[in-house]
């Protein structure tokens, strides 16, 4: 019997935050891989600080591209598919004895870049651990719930035109924006376009140890990739 | 110093998916309470079994009203209105000398029950553990990512009318719709005008013993309120 390839959702940050069971995998394994930029020491791989079994051996797994070439020039694409088809390969040959665990923040399933390596494994070669998105451990962070009664949440990317963003946030009870980085100006006009600038706020790092918790309209100068923007709903409360 | 009121997110419903937070607070507590329905046992309390202290008092808070009073009369309110104040008077005393944990499916903040408890008791007095919120389980279980690259996902309660549903199922990528059980005849005339049947998968359960996936479209007869329906996104994948 090959091994397998252990996908581990981290949760939001906070290392006690992620489940029994993806602590267990993880101070066990010892094959350990997750993405990272290249340089950089990793994301993921920071919240799995002192927790690692200390046998355990560490395989980054190094975008090619990230931020040199446009989403919409066909060479990303072309350059990140043979990075994904890549590293199922080598996954697949390093679990053949062992199993291998990934490391994925949040919830793999929920935009994780795991899931491209997901959509080229055999499916009797993989497991998902699930894990609480990013965006739950923001609201948490707030200390306001997010969704009540028959409110209708939606959740974006910031990376969609300013019309779609203004027209999907005017059209929502609660609201989660992803992705900010660089896109917040473009964010920041549709929410004041679609009259809710006000109400937003803004979450960097939400439950890691630089957690910053602020309305979006005190906020100045540039945000983390690893940022977050809700509205609340005011739905039924009784 | 008096004790806390601490809400913990159980996640969907396989005990080894609560955090490691959760689950430290819950074997170590000696005060548990939870919702459930007068005369059932209460699904959170049920996702806990075997994990309490053996000197831990349980402390069932019962609904009132479930489904004698429709939603709109205004008598609906104002009975849940004054059991949420019952109880929160009554966890506050309590938990003066000692903790009292409350035990809440999913993530506490989304669209929980807790949250009518939170919104009346004094900030410093309550803490709030986030879970994985069912529907991260459900969608790992389908074995299929919900969200890729600049995919939408709208959330809405079954609860809705059909037309409001229907326009919202058809403008979104992802979709996940909450609250089932007697709303899914509704739902399912709403997937179907907006053309989207055919993709929907019901997940009852998800996670917990019982757990059943099926595509929608092979669902007959009524379906638990613990159920979820989703349909993925298909956004870009290198
Ligand atoms: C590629 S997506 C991965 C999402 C992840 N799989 C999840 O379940 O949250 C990366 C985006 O997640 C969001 N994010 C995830 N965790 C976060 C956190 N703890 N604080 C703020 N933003 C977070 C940010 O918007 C970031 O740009
Ligand atoms: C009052 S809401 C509570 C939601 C919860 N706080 C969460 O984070 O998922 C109850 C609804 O959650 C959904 N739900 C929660 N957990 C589920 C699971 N494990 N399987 C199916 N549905 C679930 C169902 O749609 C149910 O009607």
């Amino acid at each position: 019997m090959p091994g397998k390839i252990i996908c581990l959702g981290l949760g939001p940050g906070d290392p006690e935050l992620m489940s029994v069971r993806a602590h267990r995998y993880l101070t066990n394994a010892r094959l350990v891989a997750f993405f990272r930029k290249a340089g950089a020491k990793g994301v993921a791989r920071r919240l799995v600080e002192g927790l690692l079994h200390p046998d355990a051996t560490e395989i980054p797994m190094e975008y090619p591209v990230t931020t040199e070439i446009p989403v919409s020039d066909p060479r990303y694409n072309a350059a990140l598919a043979g990075f994904y088809e890549k590293w199922t390969t080598k996954l697949l040959r390093r679990s053949e004895e062992e199993d291998v665990v990934v490391l994925c923040e949040g919830d793999p399933f929920f935009y994780g870049s795991f899931m491209h390596l997901y959509a080229r494994l055999p499916r009797e070669r993989v497991e998902v651990v699930p894990g609480i998105p990013g965006m739950a451990g923001c609201w948490t962070a707030t200390g306001l719930p997010i969704t009540w009664g028959d409110d209708i949440l939606t959740v974006l990317p910031a990376t969609l035109p300013q019309e779609d963003l203004a027209r999907r946030i005017r059209d929502t009870d609660a609201l989660v924006v992803m992705k900010i980085g660089r896109n917040l100006p473009r964010l920041r006009a549709a929410l004041e376009s679609a009259g809710r600038a006000d109400q937003a706020w803004l979450i960097e790092h939400g439950t890691m140890a630089e957690e910053r918790v602020q309305m979006l309209s005190e906020v100045e100068g540039p945000v983390p990739y690893f940022s977050i923007v809700l509205v609340h709903g005011q739905g039924r409360r009784p």
